[in-house]
């Protein structure tokens, strides 16, 4: 029987206490080193391996600190504080240099109870069996990893340098092999949308994730309810300024729900 | 000479290499222990007084993992790792009961280049002058130390339960007394918004942050521009789920520069 991909990019073992190893895999490897969609995975993934684990994911930052070089990496993993119904995580990636990244992930046992939506899923994008597939021929190997189907918002098919007012993408992703999505594939997907500056210069340039942070707002209920169907992604940028450039996405279940919302902040080259 | 209440709360005495000793203040409590802007600004306080410290903030993270009393605590703030242009930070602060909050940081050295607004400040605000300061006696003490100056969105005059179909909200805000903004400042207004569910639900509900992100637009001389004049907030909610919902805000400077985009999960009892 034959793992998916994506399970082997996160794949851990424990070496002691609340340390694991770990290492970057072929399938999602990016421009330099590993996706960093699999890097937070592989993050959360060490809290919810963990024997003291009590819940699931609320929110998740993690901090990109130097290029991750292809290989194996470390990962130390530990509680902070188990309150009542939270439990706060710190985590840290290591490779021979050093820190790589870190983390921080809060879980929570949630309970039923009032809830309401704020921010709505478009109401006028395509299915995604109405769409074509994304050609992401050429572009670096965690690519071919998702199934995107863009309404609006793919990466240009010619880097002409024509600037554009925005940046605003809405596409259905969903992973390749289909897997049942679930925390650590959201986490993953949280960072799946392109950097939003190659839109909107319509260019090319060096850039790198420095901080990303993803909100949780589906329980494992209504992830299992998903299962491996098309997810519905939205993404725009607030500002560049002066090397670094802010991005905020939605990832909405294929009803409409918002799944997880996520927040990053990018170095660029200009 | 009076101190500003502001450098009060988060004045920090270095005890150790990578620790410092501080303590809350009455002028910033909160109806549970101090205000959790505070908490964030002397998080980064930490790593902006060090020596060690390189550049000036891109992005900030505090977890609060649990209530902090009134009185003292300590926070040992480390750089985990320090590039040719950033540097991470990683802090803890502590009380007698444990590990009270984490928070990473990112510094920066900024170079100027290509820059862009993407989201745009609202046009339709009036002037702060022509707005009449919130009314906030009954408030915890922290909201005394804002000017707050609504366009629209602010707490309703009684809390009815009448729940309300969005949570958004404009307002001018300055430190009161006045004093020029820097990135400390910055930090605390950002957590400055009140519970978005409030408003929704025009109701008072137990609620705390757990996790707060901010990312730095401003640079120093940006925030030095705008000295003590007041900045104009927006703030929206996500989706209220099961215990958590997620509100974004933005700070903008009144000519009409995002300063700082921010994002934060809270807890909420229904």
């Amino acid at each position: 029987m034959h793992s998916h991909p994506f399970d082997d990019a996160i794949r851990l073992d424990a070496v002691g206490d609340h340390v694991y190893t770990g290492q970057t895999t072929t399938p999602y490897a990016n421009m330099v080193g590993p996706y960093g969609g699999t890097t937070c995975a592989v993050l959360l993934n060490a809290a919810l391996l963990h024997p003291e684990r009590q819940g699931d994911p609320i929110s998740l930052t993690v901090n990109f600190a130097s290029p991750i070089a292809g290989g194996g990496f470390e990962i130390e993993a530990r509680p902070v504080r188990t309150n009542r119904s939270t439990q706060h995580w710190s985590m840290q990636m290591r490779q021979a240099d050093g820190v790589v990244a870190t983390a921080t992930a809060v879980l929570a046992l949630r309970r039923e109870t009032w809830s309401a939506a704020e921010a709505v899923a478009p109401a006028d994008v395509q299915p995604a069996a109405s769409l074509a597939r994304a050609d992401t021929r050429g572009r670096p190997a965690w690519t071919q990893r998702y199934d995107m189907r863009f309404a609006d918002g793919d990466l240009p098919p010619v880097f002409d340098s024509v600037e554009q007012p925005h940046s605003r993408s809405r596409l259905w992703m969903r992973d390749d092999p289909p897997r049942p999505l679930d925390f650590a594939s959201l986490a993953a997907l949280c960072d799946g949308f392109f950097p939003r500056i190659f839109l909107r210069r319509r260019m090319l340039t060096p850039i790198g994730t420095v901080s990303l942070t993803s909100y949780f707002h589906a329980d494992a209920a209504a992830l299992a309810a998903q299962a491996d169907r098309h997810v519905l992604g939205t993404a725009r940028a607030q500002a560049y300024r002066n090397g670094y450039f802010d991005q905020s996405a939605e990832v909405w279940s294929d009803d409409g729900r918002l799944l997880a919302s996520t927040h990053q902040i990018v170095y660029y080259r200009a």
